[in-house]
């Protein structure tokens, strides 16, 4: 017989018991976060009519990075993406029962064909986060709020990370001075948004393919690089500008004072409709976003329904786990077991009734049925980093006493099998 | 612009959020039982190298019912039809580093290419339970104690459901009386797997297609009928029928008493080798089985590794959930935030400040700015089903003080803006 190899499939994880533990920390916090500013759990199947990508999600995305392939019924298949498609064709599909404005959250995995590399993977789970049905900054503000919190949750300090935002209507206004066709918008678009990641003598060059004239990539270079350059240009009571101020003073009035406004950023997706955003790692070393988002008013409409006001952000595993890491953020690895009971004698019997009554209120124990001698059952816990042992044995049978032992302090106490509760309160 | 449908993809189910509530109760609980036990979660991607399929898991499986395609690097792709195969790979790959007896859980969605009906959809969730390196039975008796908790913390009483064993070798042992080859041994085993969903007729058509020898299909029929029948052909003192008759004991000894040996239940999965089990609801209007499992001690050979003891069972959330609808054993829906927090007079800064400290402390908190009235506002959290509601105005500001009212029994209590505890211990 052939030998099948143990590699998993090029650009996903396997999640051994201790990675495992890192996700359920991320999306623990994820959770905690969304659902303390009232946000419900939503979710749908990785397999999505590949059409549903083929209006919004950016032509990049669709032909070169997804998953597609027709199925046994000949139907165009799609592994998602990114959620927000999805999200936009529930929300269309009941749009006459809910009842808006919607709160709703999401941790799915989602699917891109790309060469891996660090912070990118083939498959990686997203927070999102969308609320829907508000017109006003304010939700905007709730969602920057959020997000910053998320942040805070995970153990980051404000001068750790930095929220920049920007408003696509503000670029727009600003290509009309320059008489951009609409190709001409998005090809500016692409390139701000690749901006970071390249010498800077690469975006001159693409600009300079579209703007023609040379004085006009010099003055649109400065106008990005200085707000007051910027805002001076548009004028000071042009309302996006306002708008955009605004949406800062609000943000610093409930205490989330690091945001800037940033014109560079534009976010890659084509759905976005005004204000975007994206946190940033404020150490050098790091300077990819960290997660990003904005306000996108109209994907409902490919659903031939109404628009809809929605803002929202998705906040990606990866690129947290490497930020946690970086800051030294991750807890260290416990197990979710508490106790781990050592059986000698034969004990098992015994053994399996007291996990029981353990189990029945509350306590996870793990008993050994190997019958090896009491040291190899000690290593076996502190292998799987299992804060508590116990051995039962005859003595402990005759005695009906065992004593738990903290493998961390090397405490021990001792406890009467019928004191249950006391022997709970001391390992959960 | 062409309308896109609000249809998810067919056979798959999207998650609102009352649906999604259900699921997490599901999970809750497979979580925490298999946690009790000891058992440690893992996870993988869904994305599999179609080969690992090949080797085990039943040729209609692999070539009629798997999600397989080329990715864009003309690799052969299969999303996870199963989560042992997976879970195989993952140990066999660590099979030095991991210390055994490994105990491990994950909640996988594995995806089938079948016409959907009910209790079966193209994707499905399912507990997947396995403990590695255990050979005693002691393996089989945790593992059935584990099932037996689960539909216990379902809320389900031991008579709502039954389990049902058997042995592979005990069945092998009887086929080698009438001289079966490898082949008919297959065919007889499909057959026994199917034999519930069709009429006896169909069943005893296929056994004379493979037995020949008439006399020898009435005696077999009544030999899998009858447990005394079939002891005595095999011989009380048969190593593999006390085996059995052991694990039934020793179940009975920790409260397990609704175990049949039943020899019809074979198992569809090619990889099993020894004891094979399946729970069973005992309301006759639901025929199916619930979920199953057993011993597959021979998998990890598939990699070149020798061979690592192993049992384990998969529950999937279709089942489950129509078996806890069946015996209305499914929570009322609620949200999960604690409380709805009306603005009018534009009160916003105020109640966001509350809303944060409120949230700080562990309390899920929305806050409301459509500006409606109040009426609107209440019968907003009221269909959201938000327990909690208090409405800040300008006579709140003034006063300093709030009523928190519980939507269900109507009752309201008045606390200061700086009672937050106090306010928490209401609504957590």
């Amino acid at each position: 017989m052939k030998k099948i190899s143990t590699e998993s499939y090029k650009g996903v994880r396997d999640f051994y018991p201790e990675d495992m533990s890192v996700q359920n920390f991320i999306f623990k916090k994820m959770r905690e976060t969304a659902e303390s500013f009232g946000y419900s759990e939503y979710s749908a199947s990785i397999l999505e009519p590949t059409e549903l990508y083929q209006a919004k999600s950016g032509e990049e995305l669709v032909s070169e990075q997804t998953y597609s392939f027709k199925d046994r019924g000949d139907r165009d298949v799609t592994l998602r993406p990114e959620m927000t498609p999805t999200l936009a064709r529930m929300v269309a599909g009941k749009k006459r029962e809910l009842s808006f404005p919607l709160r709703w959250y999401s941790i799915p995995n989602i699917f891109r064909y790309e060469q891996p590399q660090r912070g990118r993977l083939r498959e990686h789970w997203q927070l999102n986060v969308d609320i829907f049905g508000v017109e006003s900054n304010e939700a905007e503000k709730e969602m920057l709020s959020l997000a910053h919190s998320l942040m805070k949750n995970f153990g980051a300090k404000e001068s750790d990370f930095v929220i920049k935002i920007n408003d696509r209507r503000i670029m727009n206004a600003l290509y009309e001075k320059y008489k951009l066709t609409e190709e001409e918008v998005v090809q500016v678009s692409k390139a701000l948004d690749k901006k970071s990641k390249n010498p800077i003598e690469v975006f001159k060059a693409t600009l300079e393919g579209i703007f023609k004239i040379n004085k006009h990539v010099e003055e649109f270079l400065e106008t990005i690089e200085s707000n007051q350059k910027l805002i001076k240009t548009l004028g000071e009571d042009n309302p996006l500008v306002k708008n955009l101020m605004d949406l800062i003073d609000g943000l610093a009035s409930v205490g989330v004072t690091n945001v800037l406004f940033d014109s560079t950023i534009v976010r890659g997706l084509d759905y976005y409709t005004g204000i975007v955003f994206e946190i940033f790692d404020t150490d050098p070393k790091n300077k990819r976003a960290l997660f990003g988002g904005g306000r996108y008013d109209d994907l409902l409409s490919i659903f031939g329904n109404e628009k809809v006001s929605a803002v929202g952000f998705g906040a990606g595993d990866v690129t947290i786990k490497d930020f946690l890491e970086t800051h030294g953020l991750l807890p260290a690895y416990t197990s979710t077991t508490n106790l781990y009971l050592g059986v000698i004698d034969d004990a098992f019997p015994t053994a399996q009734t007291l996990a029981d009554s353990l189990r029945a209120i509350g306590v996870n124990v793990a008993v050994d049925y190997t019958g090896k001698n009491v040291g190899d059952q000690i290593k076996k816990a502190t292998n799987d980093h299992i804060p508590f042992l116990a051995i039962i044995g005859k003595k402990e049978i005759d005695s009906k006493k065992l004593k738990i032992k903290n493998l961390a302090t090397r405490e021990e106490l001792e406890f009467g099998f019928d004191e249950i509760e006391k022997i709970a309160k001391m390992l959960v």
